[in-house]
């Protein structure tokens, strides 16, 4: 394959869920000529409480199935994918590249902060890997890190429930298993795919002047840097096309994904697979 | 196999993961003396989104698993699972019973509140696929029958936040997808095996003198009348044994199935199974 096919393939996008389409929303409009892929492991999910053996395997199997769409760049657009199985899915991509959302969340928030103290929120599995603690601290050994495991903010996203007075006393009483300064944060690090929508409810809760670090554009971003680099844009004109594809429930799926990727979609434009 | 070989044998009980377990517990309340095996296929919960294909699929895997341990009866402890997969399963296990949880809670219902007014409350799968409203008409043409998808209670059931403030919100604001009357049925049907959790909840948010009516306690009470009407008791005196079997994440089975079984679990209660 010489550089010129390379440019014109997609940029393979897994999760487990619906979650990864924010990253997905956000690659797009980093990069609007790009040919997207995006694999939702619906029949599985959620990875969040899984074991780690468990998550890595699926993880391998959804990339075997993006990897027959021809991709050029694997982005794990979920955060306990991203904590788990990169190392694998680097092997099995080779000399591909991957990025995960870990990597580049960690970095924003040390860029925006440095010396500072950062909350995670994120899923149970992605706290008990303490992967955006270890990631920060490589960064940053100064950092001081909090991370809070918060399953029900998942929940609630996918209901849509995204502001209002719920969904801000679910996360204040979240906030009541921190001690009173972890409650206030330099930095807060939305470690889970769900949780840049959010993003109001947060921007309320925290005190101003809080950052907020979503791992959805700061992936995005560093995708983009990455085919640069590598030479592996795509250079056509045209807008790039988008792929949808899912395990289980393509109906389910069109209808909370549609609240994800920020327009409605329909049965039909998600593709049943099988892995 | 003669009859008292049979006796001796266990109740399967199984669930896509720890919901079961509130089945689980009224199980050995009402039959202390039975023998119990357990199986939550938490490797691939939750069922409420996924596909009815998917659904029986794995209802016949994670039943496959529980013949091993030479069951007797089978109670299929998931709302979806029975709503989707009974006749398959029931195929499976002939000529041994199988008894879901739709049935003894329609037929509750239906006794508590003839000609009443129902409000099934459950996942989203089982919504969708009417099992309650096809149950309770088919003993009472003239019931009125709601049906709310409340996929939210699920996580906040896992995470214990059972009581109080937040729960009685995200209840009421279910309830507001409801016509006015609608919000105020003659009984209301925990459609969920999460949902006995939260009965204080329901207690508090619907009007005095509702009948809440639990699949648990009932379901519990028509495997008994079953086990006895086919001579398929245990009559030993000693306490029944009690084995728990997961698909994946152990720990987590240990911690939040306490909650619903009423007393704590470590991992080391728990088998690790591969379906």
């Amino acid at each position: 394959m010489n550089a010129s096919d390379t440019k014109a393939l997609s940029i393979g996008v897994f999760d487990s869920g619906v979650g990864g389409l924010t990253v997905l929303k956000a690659l797009r409009e980093a990069m609007p000529h790009e040919n997207l892929v995006y694999l939702g492991d619906t029949a599985r999910l959620p990875y969040g409480t899984k074991s780690p053996v468990s998550i890595s395997r699926y993880a391998c199997q959804a990339t075997a199935q993006l990897q027959q769409s021809n991709i050029k760049l694997l982005v794990v657009a979920c955060n306990t994918a991203s904590a788990v199985a990169l190392d694998a899915l680097r092997q099995q991509m080779h000399p591909l590249p991957v990025i995960g959302v870990v990597e580049p969340g960690a970095t924003a928030a040390v860029a925006a902060r440095p010396g500072g103290k950062h909350l995670v929120l994120a899923t149970e599995a992605t706290v008990r890997l303490g992967a955006y603690r270890k990631a920060i601290l490589d960064k940053d050994p100064q950092a001081e890190i909090d991370e809070l495991a918060c399953e029900l903010l998942v929940a609630l996203a996918e209901e849509g429930w995204n502001d209002g007075a719920i969904a801000e006393s679910i996360v204040r009483r979240y906030l009541v298993e921190l001690d009173a300064a972890s409650r206030h944060p330099d930095s807060v690090i939305l470690g889970c795919t769900h949780f840049p929508l959010l993003r109001n409810t947060f921007a309320t809760v925290f005190d101003d002047g809080v950052s907020i670090v979503d791992s959805a554009s700061t992936t995005a971003t560093a995708a983009r840097s990455l085919l640069t680099d590598f030479s592996l844009t795509n250079e056509q004109n045209a807008a790039g096309t988008l792929r949808l594809l899912a395990t289980d429930g393509v109906t389910r799926f069109a209808r909370v994904g549609g609240q994800f990727l920020g327009h409605d979609l329909s049965a039909e434009d998600v593709t049943l697979v099988d892995l």
